[in-house]
């Protein structure tokens, strides 16, 4: 049905946080730590370039990006040269038109990279920005921006489900105990306990900051190639086996349930069918935690616990090592950062490197066989999911 | 090599030009359109949307716009749902993204729509978001947008080659008299004589107003399926036969020759070479007309004449009705105007129709059994090429 085989054969990460560096010179450094993770890869065969970038325009007031980080990274794509645009997702978005560029036979060896400068001089100059991801004219006059509309989300799970302060900042520990195991992570080498994440200030009641991912600046890179390619270039590729993809809605009024997410139940069935496996195989995943109550929602939605189970889920370590399956071992959004088109990339890097055991012990999963990636954006009114495999499919 | 055969089978445009709508007013227009076109369609059965929007951001203080498309037409994508961006060429690179999905079995029925408002209450906000397209911080001080920089193209051709101001209003009187016969234009019904644009006001020496495309408001939708589903919508499916791509540099003092496309060459070689054909087959070419002397270095650069005699291809009629091949009979970016996003779009709506034979005669070219659709971004930095045939790949 779907082309040849993809694989994942590598990819890097810069230091997220808050950077003195331009959204070029970020780019020009995800594609130099690509080229260093990947010794054998040369410039002139990446035939393609996929930049995934939720707003350059307003954070670095540069459009026309995908050129920009070509140039930057030393590349010249002769057959596809792009930038994908879905807001939290766009690292995603960039990782799946590479997938679909190599399963059509239209590129071979592609590079897709993520990158956001999120941290402007004026913060209120990037609240603004962070405010066009709503429906501006309709929702924005209400104030919905994404912390006000994540906490309506955990207001309600509270209510229906009786889901806890605790519940949340167990999910805040652990990401923060795996961002210390990560040095490129925003908040590497700082130490959160659930004390302490219960007496942080709150930023829209019941999310307090240690709830809450952070503006970010940051970049990624991975290498995506065809069946024939793998082997150049690693030993242990990760094959792409499942993809999946829902949208809903984009206004607030339009929207359903805000504790039952549909759209995510939709695109893990299509990504977890087309790779012939069920929620139950996982051996990690990597979910779009930019709130603590989104993991909480997103165990549920996956099926990795019942609804209004995913509070205790998280309380009791279910998705921590040791658990069902390891959960944001990379650190999450919420320990790394979530710098907007470079999250989705990030988290394919983790994978290939749980995959190829190069992670510390205390964050790696033992012997992955499948890993799904899941990013949403906006009020979660758009889900993205990946599911990779140690095997190809037969 | 390339997956599943590829059709368009349908496409729409709304009014281009200086419109009271607002950007979701636009897309609502273009989904209304595309299903008026189309009546057999049904909303329920488009598993995807390409949103294709170079500046929303700027022009429209929204971000995250592609749910907002598909909510606004009607749609709930449930396989892709991803907005491009390449600047001027946003709107082919949608195209190009829906083929790659629909090529590699992710998606069976996709659209792929193109919307930009650009005719913001201020000029000078206009005018600073297109500031962004070039490399905003090295070129910006040197005020390298787009008229300064394609007044140097002029300047450079007419130095080496001779070329005339009258070649170059013997391209824009072609295109706007082809638009007089396009209802959508945004200059339709409006006379260009030779005489009255060579007396127009010069915007950058040598270039005119009458030599430059506006900034305009638009929409445009087209529908691309699988094979196995052409039959449904259309006796007359035009199929993807080869698209190609080149990207040189961005920041211009990376740029070669002014006057000798490289890129442009590049793809368009690609785009025939995976099509079967020579340019020498083309019926019909819709080719990036920003400025008139963007198409005289086209026609050169795609080996429709040689080096330097661009100038006299266009004023000889070899790109009119009744020439060598017909080119831009839609009226072009100088007669349309020209809405980044939708552009390429619109374009792809018109090789459609152009093969339905559902174009004025005044426009039509004879019997055609191959399209080139050639867009540019930027300072002519990225090229991206489509081929379109009437038979399918053997």
């Amino acid at each position: 049905m779907s082309g040849r085989a993809v694989a994942l054969v590598g990819g890097a990460t810069t230091r997220f946080g808050v950077r003195p560096t331009t959204w070029a010179e970020m780019a020009q450094e995800a594609g130099a730590a690509l080229f260093r993770a990947i010794p054998e890869l040369r410039a002139d065969e990446c035939d393609s370039l996929f930049v995934g970038a939720a707003e350059p325009e307003r954070f670095a007031f540069q459009s026309h990006v995908a050129p920009l980080a070509a140039e930057q990274m030393g590349l010249r794509p002769r057959r596809i040269l792009q930038r994908t645009e879905l807001a939290c997702a766009s690292g995603q978005s960039a990782i799946r038109s590479a997938y679909a560029a190599i399963a059509a036979g239209l590129s071979d060896i592609a590079v897709a990279v993520g990158v956001e400068k999120m941290n402007l001089p004026s913060m209120a100059e990037a609240n603004s920005a962070m405010g066009c991801v709503m429906d501006r004219p309709w929702d924005g006059p209400h104030g919905a921006t994404a912390p006000p509309f994540f906490a309506m989300v955990a207001q309600r799970h509270m209510l229906e489900y009786g889901t806890t302060e605790e519940q949340l900042a167990a999910v805040s520990e652990k990401n923060h105990r795996f961002a210390n195991t990560n040095p490129t992570a925003q908040f590497y080498a700082k130490s959160f306990t659930r004390d302490k994440l219960l007496r942080l200030p709150l930023v829209a009641p019941p999310l307090r900051l240690g709830d809450c991912s952070s503006m970010t600046d940051g970049a990624a890179a991975v290498l995506l190639v065809g069946e024939e390619f793998a082997s150049r270039f690693t030993d242990t590729p990760v094959w792409v086996r499942g993809t999946g993809q829902y949208s809903d809605f984009h206004n607030l009024a339009n929207a359903g349930s805000l504790t039952d997410w549909v759209g995510l139940k939709h695109a893990a069935r299509e990504a977890l069918g087309r790779a012939g496996i069920t929620v139950r195989d996982l051996d990690l995943a990597e979910i779009h935690d930019c709130f603590t109550i989104s993991e909480i929602v997103e165990y549920e939605a996956l099926g990795l616990c019942g609804p209004g189970e995913g509070g205790p889920f998280a309380a009791d370590g279910r998705g921590d090592v040791g658990g069902d399956l390891v959960v944001n071992p990379r650190g999450g959004l919420l320990g790394c950062g979530h710098p907007l088109g470079a999250t989705g990339i990030g988290q394919a890097v983790e994978v290939y490197q749980q995959f190829a055991h190069q992670v510390p012990p205390s964050r790696q999963a033992p012997d992955p066989e499948w890993a799904l990636v899941h990013n949403l954006s906006g009020s979660a009114n758009v889900h993205s999911v990946m599911v990779y495999g140690r095997g190809r499919a037969a």
